[in-house]
């Protein structure tokens, strides 16, 4: 058997959007209700056929094995009770979070009389390209059926099977519930052909979300014909200011370097003001250094630190440090290096956080916090689909609103526009 | 004197869009008493200049005219001093609409203290694609201006001196106010080089508005790697359905076809219910057919439809004609066919009217109204940079606010996550 073609895989991804696109009408005009009863029922499906997930999680998990994948990819592929618990769980909290479509956001009558309202309503249809983790199929049909799209997976072939259980689950509730079942649907994974497909799908597909690494990032943004929402890339700074409470700067920066360094908002940068560089640097790196962090810095004792350190986004205990020549500098060198993430300061001078909270330009900027708290969850959004780090639609972490558009709805009884 | 080439005036883009980054940096801390201060003294300096101005555009119009361009475009080009007073009264309205920069769009206490405060930021720099209309250069300033963001002007090349002596007077004003005259730039306009430049300057340039025509927007769409816009294209349908007043209609539809044919909010296609066609057509034909409207129909009498005329953004005195069977074959031709910008209905039946609201998918959908309505100054936004028909960011007629973005602020006093 050859290889199927980019024609091959396009023909396959462009009757999965079309029927997609199709099912995302009945979508919409779904009550809340309707949506939740899908969604509890969903969690319930998987629940009662967890054996069955667990037998298609085991043949991923085996044959990633054989394949020497490295452990820490095996583990966030593995399903187990407990994550299938939390998997189920997950979509009980999306079907209990407040719906976003029907919201007036705004509204008000014309001098004329029309009735003008700009209401919530679904995108659509939303694709999602991710990593090899299958609770993210689930998350991601639950957080789009709510919004009341319809939602293309793109999962890794890593994967495969547990997705394809996964969404044959989902496709069966929506079914026995008298939903399109082409709501949720699992696009091929044996190449980017799919991706490239899907992101080529305009007037298909209404949006798509690519979640990992800069490599796939920068080949949606290069190749997409449709809108895309980039996620994740997230090279932090935590600037320790001349008036920083030391023993607070050395908790907030262990916190954000140790607490889970795989993820994008993990400090990458520290940035410590010369001022506080005689009290702050000795306890900083001492702590860092105790919990096994590398420290890359021109300053002495430490790993060199090259032009290419400022850039890295880690993801792992290492981490960069400059002593930099106060509050300009160090706003200067994350607009340089930066990726709009998350930035935060350290201080005591209510002067300088404001100055740093309103010339920083990210989705997230912090005063004496972790940057550990950019996350839909800590911001009490119930569900996050994602971290923006782009400045249109959504910027930081997104919940089901994120998954929504507006209409303009005008309602008269004649009116023209005059001449 | 060779041709520039493609790389030629990259460079010289990517040099005016980073001065534009750099500048943009400051613009964002400007209060609105210094933004407004501004916006007025350009108000007023073009009013003082307005002679050279008007020399200016009287050399583009000459040559516009030796070039056998159409006499609307050149209509379009042309300056006169009402025009002129116009324009800087466009710029006061400006200065008088609120800021939207700064405000809280959301906010709480989480429970473990921290406030979180989601504000409106600029959102840096914005490119604007337009056609010969030099009011657009200033429009295009004074609204990006207002949001915080500097403004890439690429104009047209018949209207390079107009453009020229208005973006001259601009940044005097602006140097005179000490803030950075590179927050408006004029890119070179000789060929589409400037444009494919601008869309690319990924990391400069935050989002990039063609307006114009399709060939335009969909270069923009394939070429991009910067967020775009798409504006404009409407394929506007009006739907005359069962309970419809033929007065009502007939009324409504004139209007919106031939108020200004040439503009994105025209109707190109109306829907005649079967239901309604004995007591409708006639009248509604006839008195299209009296103003000078030509009718592509598969009814008997008229022009004969094909398969274009249903896709047909006609702009001009034609309009398409089909009878329908009902409120379900209506929403499904304008599903297939429409553009998502606006959609009507006449009718007197309440159902009818929230089944269209509820399953239509287009940025304005309208009850017994003229689809002329769509804009931002009838629906009260004060200014307006064009009509969104895409679903991300901004969906309608976009103002103000459609020009900035957000971020969250958090500040806390030491707070470290949990694990």
């Amino acid at each position: 058997m050859s290889a199927p073609t980019l024609e091959d895989v396009t023909a396959v991804v462009t009757d999965l959007a079309t029927a997609a696109k199709q099912a995302s009408r009945s979508l919409a005009t779904l009550t809340t209700a309707q949506k939740n009863s899908v969604l509890e029922a969903a969690a319930d499906a998987i629940d009662a056929a967890a054996d069955t997930v667990l037998a298609a999680n085991a043949t991923d998990v085996e044959r990633a094995e054989a394949a020497g994948t490295e452990a820490s990819l095996v583990d966030r592929l593995r399903l187990t009770p407990e994550r299938i618990a939390g998997i189920t769980g997950g979509l009980r909290q999306v079907a209990a979070l407040p719906d976003p479509v029907g919201q007036v956001t705004a509204g008000k009558t014309l001098p004329n009389g029309l009735d003008l309202r700009q209401v919530r309503v679904p995108l659509g249809v939303v694709g999602f390209v991710y990593e090899a983790r299958p609770n993210v199929t689930v998350d991601g049909f639950g957080i789009s059926f709510k919004a009341g799209n319809a939602v293309l997976l793109r999962g890794s072939s890593s994967a495969a099977d547990s997705n394809a259980a996964l969404v044959a689950i989902l496709r069966e509730v929506l079914t026995t519930h008298k939903v399109n079942a082409d709501a949720v649907a699992l696009l091929p994974s044996e190449t980017r052909d799919s991706v490239t497909a899907l992101i080529r799908a305009r007037g298909l597909v209404d949006v798509v979300i690519p979640r990992g690494g800069a490599g796939l990032i920068s080949a949606v943004v290069r190749d997409a014909t449709v809108p895309t929402i980039e996620t994740g890339t997230g090279n932090c700074h935590i600037y320790v200011h001349a008036d920083a409470d030391v023993d607070i700067a050395t908790r907030i920066i262990m916190n954000a370097k140790t607490r889970r360094p795989s993820v994008c908002n993990t400090v990458e940068t520290v940035l410590i003001d010369k001022a506080a560089a005689d009290a702050a640097l000795g306890p900083i790196t001492t702590a860092l250094q105790a919990q096994g962090v590398v420290i890359h810095s021109d300053e002495p004792g430490f790993e060199p630190a090259t032009e290419d350190d400022w850039h890295r986004e880690y993801l792992s205990l290492d981490i960069a440090l400059k002593v930099v020549d106060g509050l300009d500098a160090a706003i200067d060198h994350i607009a340089e290096y930066g990726t709009g993430h998350t930035e935060a300061i350290v201080t005591g001078s209510l002067t300088a956080a404001n100055e740093f909270t309103a010339r920083v330009d990210a989705a997230a900027v912090m005063v004496n916090a972790s940057t550990a708290f950019t996350d839909g969850e800590q911001f009490g959004f119930g569900a996050e689909i994602g971290i923006s780090t782009q400045k249109l639609h959504a910027r930081g972490p997104m919940g089901l609103t994120e998954l929504t558009s507006t209409k303009w709805l005008v309602w008269g009884d004649g009116q023209v526009r005059p001449a």
